[in-house]
Parts: structure tokens; C-alpha cells; sequence
């Protein structure tokens, strides 16, 4: 009984690591990243603004293939940022699942609301390397 | 013993679960991800490169502040990185971890011997949000 416990006790680590690389936490699975940065109008209002951060966060639930979601805002002491105040880290699986997420109507109806206040934006993809 | 069983795979979920957090791999802990990246100088060598992204990578075993790294060359296909090249995702704990990261003589030393190839850098950091 004494190994049965510590079997079942194993499977669990098992399953439960097994569970963060699918939640898009092991840097060796060669997921994409998405890092996009936005910085709004001058004139965009504190309530745009916040209005265009939940609608982005809410694309996770509106497109399966965004395995992983997370954003905020500058605060880095260096002042390189160029201006970019937000960021946001969008993870794909894999090239198929980008290419679901780019075009998805979803994605684009974000992209419409954020137009109106959109300064500039940036975004560059990488396949993820840990060496 | 059924009930003993159940509890210690509990346990066994939890102490994993926490294992990933310790690791950095939770958003919901707080942690200040540092985005880095370069444009190098169009006489920059492909050995001189792939030098610097070697050199990067070494950090994170003189820092220790450094709870997570990973990065990858630019693939996004929407043509939007500004020239950018190279990101990396750097991650600490904390404000403190992040304060003891930038002056480190380990940093600064990357830093002297990059400058020389660099065309340009952007950094961006966030403390981790979700939703």
C-alpha cells in the first residue's frame, strides 16, 4: 500500500507539471511569443484606455489558441521604452496557432476599438530560445 | 486509507503547484518581466551576434536575481518590430531583484561589450498582470 501511495503521490507531480507546460510555462517547448506595445494618443482618456486593456485580456477567451495571457504597464527606470507604455505577452503554441489568432475576427474587432486612440504600436514574435 | 491517499496527491498537487510559482512561472505572483531588444549594426558579424546572444544568456548564471530567461529572433509576420531583431524576456522577483539585475558588474560588462555592434535597444518592463 506503502508504494501505491507514493506511485499515485508521483502521478500527481506527473500530471500536475504535465499541466504547466500545457498551461505555456515551460520556456522548452518552443512556444511563440507575441510581445506587442501600444502607446495610446495623448488625448486618449484614462477610460479608453482601460476600455482597450480588458478587451484585449478578453481575447483569451475569445480564441482558444492564446495558451498563455499577460500585459502591464512600463515601469522600467532605464527610460528606453520610446514612449511605449503598455505591454502585452501573448503565447501561441506553435506558427498555427498565430496564424489562427492574426486574422481572427475577434483580433480584428479589438483592432478597430483600438485604432481611434492608437499613438503607435510595436510588435515583434520570437520562438522561444532559453540558451 | 482511500481518504489518505486522496489527501497526500493533494499535497503532492500543491507542493508542484508551488514548485512552478517559485520558479517564476506564475503570472499571478507579481513579477517584473524585463523586455530587451536590439537592432545591431548592419556591419555587425554573425559571429559578433551570436557572441552577445551567448553572453545574455550567461547572466542568468552570474545573477541570480534572475529567476527566468528566455528569447528568440524576431518572426513576427506582420512587419511591426521597427527594425528590432532580437527580443529577450528577462524575469525577476521583484523591484529588489530588478534594482541588484541593473548595476550587477556582470550586466554591465554585457552591456560594454555589446555597445559596440548595437544600432539600438528598447526596453520595456512590467509587473505581470492577466487580466
Amino acid at each position: 500500500m506503502k508504494r501505491l501511495i507514493i506511485t499515485m503521490l508521483l502521478l500527481g507531480f506527473t500530471a500536475t507539471l504535465g499541466g504547466c507546460q500545457m498551461a505555456g510555462h515551460n520556456p522548452h517547448t518552443g512556444k511563440i511569443r507575441h510581445v506587442v506595445m501600444f502607446k495610446f494618443k495623448d488625448d486618449a482618456t484614462a477610460e479608453q484606455v482601460a476600455a482597450i486593456e480588458k478587451h484585449f485580456a478578453q481575447l483569451k477567451h475569445d480564441i482558444p489558441e492564446i495558451v498563455d495571457y499577460e500585459w502591464g504597464t512600463n515601469n522600467s527606470p532605464e527610460g528606453l521604452a520610446d514612449g511605449f507604455t503598455h505591454c502585452f505577452l501573448v503565447t501561441f503554441n506553435n506558427d498555427a496557432g498565430r496564424a489562427i489568432y492574426l486574422p481572427h475576427p475577434a483580433h480584428k474587432d479589438f483592432v478597430t476599438h483600438l485604432k481611434p486612440i492608437l499613438d503607435k504600436v510595436m510588435v515583434i514574435d520570437y520562438t522561444v530560445k532559453t540558451e
